[in-house]
């Protein structure tokens, strides 16, 4: 195995200039999934895919999940583009998932470069919309296909694939599509591997083995039948937005710690081995405060920042609906509003239950007001935590080929949001799942002058194929 | 006088159908200030009114107050005409003010009929915009000095006058004509009245001797340079929403009860002649919760609720601007939030130490809370109550006059809002002002199907010139 991986490094380093070349070809394809008049752009990326895995000799097919309604546009969505390269009944097979949709980008939102003309600077970024969101990944697997069968190395897995291109605006369509599949296209995947997040610092790469739920709530409260005057009304009705915000003050102290009775009960407890997993983490308040612009970080030390972002369940308020919002004064009573508010839930809390404890308090609470406007709880979103245990043997090939690579131990990470599309492959595929991020914590994925860097590129494209060569001759049973 | 007053009375009933004419004719021009290409129509009245007035022989000065920048568009603003009918040293002078402006209306907001075309209902209601706010009142003033004129009634006043076309949009550049006007037009003013205002019910006359002031304050909190993603954050930082709620649950309780230290104390002592003030008002909470749509009052009994929202300072939350507003669900961490409220205020409170002890009590509150973020307290308005003893000679006058007309000693009332002009007048006047409604409380003045009952149109033009025959033999220095 050494000599071709060896070899395969050797080829990825001679054709440094023709890869980038192909992430400026990409990147030059704006793949806007939520502007309508760009959607013949995702599709044409979507086709640009399937026509060279398939002169590469993969077998495609495109899935089209039907219409959509763009602000009252209707469009077909973009296709699916499912993939399955060798079927060799001797090798492992592992499934890959990638986005070819991107962010909206204009220069006037105040990038230095135009967005969609790739360009590579002195100090080694690669500047363009997509290059690591997701599209320098979604290369990788290809160029790693090509490189192999172009120096006539043998591929050391049969590789599925499943590209979408609607991302960036919430997936649609690619649920059912996996849940249709995951015994047909999808049927014999050993394992999944998903390329489309960030290492946690800049320097060190790492792979990453959970991600948070999150749970939506509306609490609504509603009082007379219209908005009142303030001068006759004030102080003579109880005013919605008055119970409204001693409400969202009993749900989190302002040290983040949430007071519903009962959350932190499901919490899974802490192990030594996870305690030590912490060890080394490039992660620093330094580096976070100067991103914040404010030190506005709760915690003292970095470990307990990283345990409330990863392990600990948190709730945010994210604002209130029906309440005068706009700039300047308005003596209104609003007559009905909603405070929103959200938990990241994390193993091993439910959302059902989750769900049951805020209600049962907030109703609690609001009794205690005494007040005779009429509240109501509403959750409208619980999706689920995923959590793969770092020791699984998909892991550990991901950790030797990270080594083989960057000659260092890969730290072992969580995120605080969520990739919903994680859970739906482990839940209907029922095998394990990793998430091998390329790209840095500095790529600014969603923001201006989204960029990867030359060196995570280039020895990208050979950790994903280092990975697939320790899949070939890993014992996932183990 | 009793012989001038009741030939006057019967006049007025001879001319009814007439007086249900001119109101008919003014209410067909649509002079809606807030809009646009309203403005000529607003133009229109106000030369109406001018022309009719020197048709009797009174003098007016039309006021140009200069530009106005309605959402982009650069408009004259609409003329105030100020007036002098009579100038006789032996008598009194009394300033009269209403404004010829009405609220927007149109027909599918819920009009039963156009409202811009005057209906006589069965019931006796005279429907249309403008017909109780202000148009029938202004037209009063009017039609009692033509029927004296007509009659060769001797007028029993020196009569100015200050109608203007802006009140339902600010009253944009009246307040520096008055300052302006003060010793020169309005020099010799010996007493001030105003009808614009209502009943407190629907069937008892009232005479109205205070107002409430306001005072706004934007609640700033501001965090992290950018909106953050909850997923990544949450937890991890002092969020500025979270913040906000806390510091907005600390100002007032679900019961009304404001909490800031020493607001109260700057509160008038209750006296046993206020007290006896509250007998008989026409004032329900049936009424009140049918209006309300729902039982949402505080008070347990009719007189608290008119104390506070007469004489006790109270305190709305009106929004919050920086958060996310829109239905539907967003997990975003707003950086920067900015929570509206107002207190309305009541004698003898000086919005200066409002402001005062609001913003130390925040600021004490806020350092409770030992969060990073920044906060700070901005009160963007200040205005005064208004406040004038019921036993002024000039109340004592109306509420002769009310007695003459209606045969009822009228509610004495006190409002929860403010209006502005009323203490303009008192403070660079130096005369007492008078609050004289006309219309009931159910005459909808911003709502569909405006209207003012016959009734209180006929009896209305009545008081106004009973008003003036009391004040004529009243010593308005006792």
């Amino acid at each position: 195995m050494a000599t071709a991986v060896d070899k395969y490094f050797e080829l990825v380093d001679q054709h440094q200039k023709e890869f980038i070349e192909t992430l400026r070809e990409v990147v030059a394809i704006p793949s806007v999934s939520s502007d309508a008049s760009r959607r013949g752009e995702v599709v044409r990326m979507g086709e640009w895919l399937q026509a060279r895995w398939e002169a590469l000799g993969a077998t495609c097919k495109r899935v089209d999940p039907g219409k959509q309604d763009l602000h009252g546009v209707e469009l077909d969505l973009p296709p699916v583009i499912l993939g399955q390269y060798g079927n060799d009944a001797n090798k492992k097979t592992v499934l890959v998932y990638g986005h070819y949709d991107v962010q909206p980008a204009l220069l006037e939102d105040g990038w230095d470069t135009d967005p969609f003309t790739l360009v590579e600077t002195a100090d080694g970024r690669l500047v363009g919309r997509g290059s690591t969101d997701d599209k320098g990944p979604v290369l990788g697997w290809l160029l790693c296909a090509e490189t192999h069968k172009q120096a006539g190395l043998e591929f050391p897995v049969n590789l599925k694939f499943c590209f979408e291109g609607m991302e960036e605006s919430g997936s649609e369509g690619l649920d059912d599509i996996i849940v249709a599949e995951a015994d047909k296209w999808f049927k014999g995947t050993d394992v999944v591997c998903i390329s489309d997040n960030y290492w946690l610092g800049t320097s060190k790469p790492c792979l990453t083995h959970g991600l948070r739920g999150v749970s939506y709530f509306h609490l609504q409260v509603e009082g007379p039948g219209a908005d009142l005057h303030s001068g006759v009304f004030g102080g003579t009705v109880h005013e919605p937005m008055v119970d409204l915000v001693h409400l969202l003050s009993t749900l989190v102290d302002p040290n983040g710690r949430i007071k519903v009775p009962g959350i932190y009960d499901q919490v899974m407890a802490e192990t030594e081995e996870e305690e030590r997993s912490y060890e080394g983490l490039e992660f620093s308040h330094k580096a976070l405060s100067g991103d914040l612009k404010r030190d506005v970080i709760i915690h003292s030390d970095e470990r307990t920042t990283l345990k409330h972002r990863w392990r600990f369940p948190t709730l945010s308020i994210h604002g209130v609906e029906g309440a005068f919002y706009a700039p300047g004064d308005k003596t209104v009573i609003p007559a009905r509003v909603r405070g929103k508010f959200s938990l990241r839930t994390v193993p091993n809390m439910e959302p059902a239950r989750v769900a049951e404890l805020v209600t049962n308090y907030l109703n609690a609470e609001f009794a205690k007001l005494g007040s005779k406007n009429v509240m109501k709880v509403i959750e409208t979103h619980g999706g689920r935590w995923w959590y793969s245990s770092p020791n699984h043997p998909n892991f550990v090939a991901a950790a030797r080929a990270t080594e083989r690579v960057y000659g260092v131990t890969p730290d072992l990470t969580r995120e605080g949001g969520s990739i919903p599309v994680t859970l739906t492959f482990e839940e209907n595929l029922r095998v394990n799942v990793l998430l091998l991020p390329m790209g840095a914590a500095d790529d600014g994925a969603h923001s201006i002058n989204e960029k990867i860097d030359k060196r995570n590129y280039i020895q990208g494209i050979k950790l994903l194929g280092a990975y697939l060569h320790e899949i070939a001759v890993t014992d996932l049973t183990a």
